[in-house]
């Protein structure tokens, strides 16, 4: 039976190239890339290769990019990091109010250790309203920090008007934007839109979990979150994960923006059309959101009951955040969703593997699902 | 030609199991161990049967077990969480003269912010002192960490009676072993040993680079040095590397250390005693070391020159630590060495696979080495 994986948000499925990439590095090339000796070597130079394949998908430098275990260690490092080098230049540290967890919990945990920490609100739309955070930025601010696209919605925020009001209003400030989501999925040059610092995540882009990265702008400083061995320059020690480095590079390399969001926008125009004809159905995404993510609420019914519907029908959906596990989501609470709107709420997301059989079944399973669960 | 490789202390090979697992992982089991669906239940099934495996292997309970990104992840955690967790209890915190750059680089950091660290001396023959530990422990001291086998020398520290020591003296203490380089390879049960921490690395027992675990005491308490999601019950957020995590468990459920030490005893006895009938070479390794782990000094000549020589033969040996990249050893500073033989060191490290052909190899090396090199 054919599986409609709709969770990509989640987690994507590994491409047939990162899976053989990181297979053939733990067959054949098992050096350790800091040995001085030639299975070191081979080993770091397979390193260094994806180090310039996502360097060159961010318009940047292999010396920018430092290799994580995942998103989540993306993000520790850079609030923690830049909170730590530039605690002398000011205490304020904004981030907003629908970041996802890695950046919203660490902030927390900065706010806790005495820094200054706002949460810029968003609009009912879910986007950061920049009038709001014009009214955070002082020149006390060190540090800002704004997804490019939230995971629950989709909304986009506008991180180059973003940037340039940080650097206007806040010039000691670095600004970070987690880009997870948007990854590999919008055009992201962080030099161009004026970001210091961002970060990705392998498995979201058809790598493999337990692999991220950040980029760093030339010039800007950070200090690391982990201590130990020479390792990428000492801002990330601990022996690479060859294998899932490699497997990151080979995704990376299969990035088509344009392929993969001309695909993804005609299936979601195709969904959305038939999610609409659904009584009870409510759109939460906003109209421009990124087409990958489309965030529903069904009137009356929880949404683990229906997700566990779907899935009789092998039609895999979220009820928010994969790594909030069912709690409530802030995120909607940030936007001012009522609580039973939130409660019902369905993430679909998609990818470039997707067709319109796997929309077919979500919406057979959601039909079902609202004549059968309602009534209970 | 065959490989004959002798750098098991930097990394191994992935054992087949592990590949297997990982690649299984991958290819039809890719959900986010956090989703709600079947398909995160099965990924998070397969999450905790590993989790189960490393526990079982260290007479532990899988809820004792936390995964890491890997030793260095593992170490840090472990030395910045106890120290936040306890700060309040006291200032003073031990580590050896001989720890791994992951234990000793988080040291001097806590140092830095105001913990007074102190570093425990070794004797000549690299294991702790245990009179000079004992007059550093006093009731301000909150943390102890020392490594249960050195990754340079096979020196094998008296964990059981260090744990003793401080339980008694440092009632205040928690203790952690770095156990990195013994795990698979000496007995380890944490509960019977007295250690309340203990951080352990995949790749060093033939799983994949990239994943690690620490156990934690029942009762024990540290802070995260990651915040985020509620993975792992929010001691390490982030989505769990399901791959390399099933990859470890599979390498741990072939530990046999018994039949490991047994062959590898005689094919270090049988390497110690053709290296010691080779002119100028020292043996640095203690007598009573880790049989794992070789570590000479070949006079006059330098341990790149010789690592270097030797690969062209196709046998590879370390110069020092790899995560020290060619740098001076402090571990055999620390055990008064002098300058010249800790710069002509290697370090021939072992495993399951190794048989004496590899040691012929080695030997052949070295002999045409000592005698072409020296006269440079």
């Amino acid at each position: 039976m054919k599986i409609h994986y709709l969770d990509n948000s989640a987690t994507t499925q590994p491409g047939a190239a990162a899976v053989e990439a990181a297979t053939q590095m733990m067959r054949e090339n098992f050096g350790n890339p800091s040995s001085l000796h030639r299975l070191g070597i081979r080993a770091e130079a397979a390193v260094e290769q994806a180090r310039h394949i996502i360097a060159d998908s961010l318009g940047a430098e292999a010396r920018n990019i430092c290799f994580t275990s995942g998103g989540t260690e993306a993000n520790n490092t850079i609030l923690f990091g830049a909170a730590e080098a530039l605690k002398r230049r000011g205490n304020r540290i904004i981030v907003s109010a629908v970041e996802h967890s890695s950046v919203y919990e660490s902030a927390k945990r900065l706010s806790t250790l005495g820094w200054d920490v706002q949460y810029a609100p968003v609009d009912a739309d879910g986007v950061v309203a920049l009038d709001r955070l014009k009214a955070l930025l002082t020149d006390k601010t060190i540090l800002v920090s704004i997804m490019t696209v939230n995971n629950e919605t989709g909304a986009i925020m506008p991180i180059e008007r973003i940037a340039r009001l940080v650097h206007k209003l806040a010039p000691e400030a670095l600004f970070h934007t987690d880009a997870v989501q948007a990854y590999g999925k919008l055009p992201l040059k962080p030099k161009k839109l004026g970001v210091d610092m961002l970060s990705v995540s392998a498995h979201k882009i058809h790598g493999v979990k337990g692999c991220g990265a950040f980029y760093l702008r030339d010039g800007a400083r950070i200090l690391p979150l982990l201590y130990g061995g020479e390792q990428q320059n000492k801002l990330r020690p601990g022996t690479e994960s060859a294998p899932l480095i490699a497997a990151f590079g080979a995704a990376a390399g299969e990035i088509d923006i344009a392929a993969g969001q001309e695909h993804v926008r005609r299936l979601n125009a195709y969904a959305l059309e038939r999610l609409r004809a659904l009584s009870g159905v409510t759109v939460n995404s906003p109209a421009d959101a990124l087409p990958y993510i489309i965030n529903i609420s069904i009137a009356g019914i929880r949404s683990e009951i229906m997700l566990h519907h779907l899935e009789r029908a092998n039609v895999y959906v979220s009820s928010s955040s994969a790594c909030a596990k069912g709690k409530r989501s802030y995120v909607l609470e940030a936007m001012g969703l009522p609580d039973e709107r939130i409660d019902s709420t369905l993430r679909i997301s998609l990818c470039r593997d997707n067709d319109t059989g796997d929309i077919d079944a979500l919406i057979e399973g959601l039909k079902s699902g609202i004549e059968t669960l309602q009534r209970k």
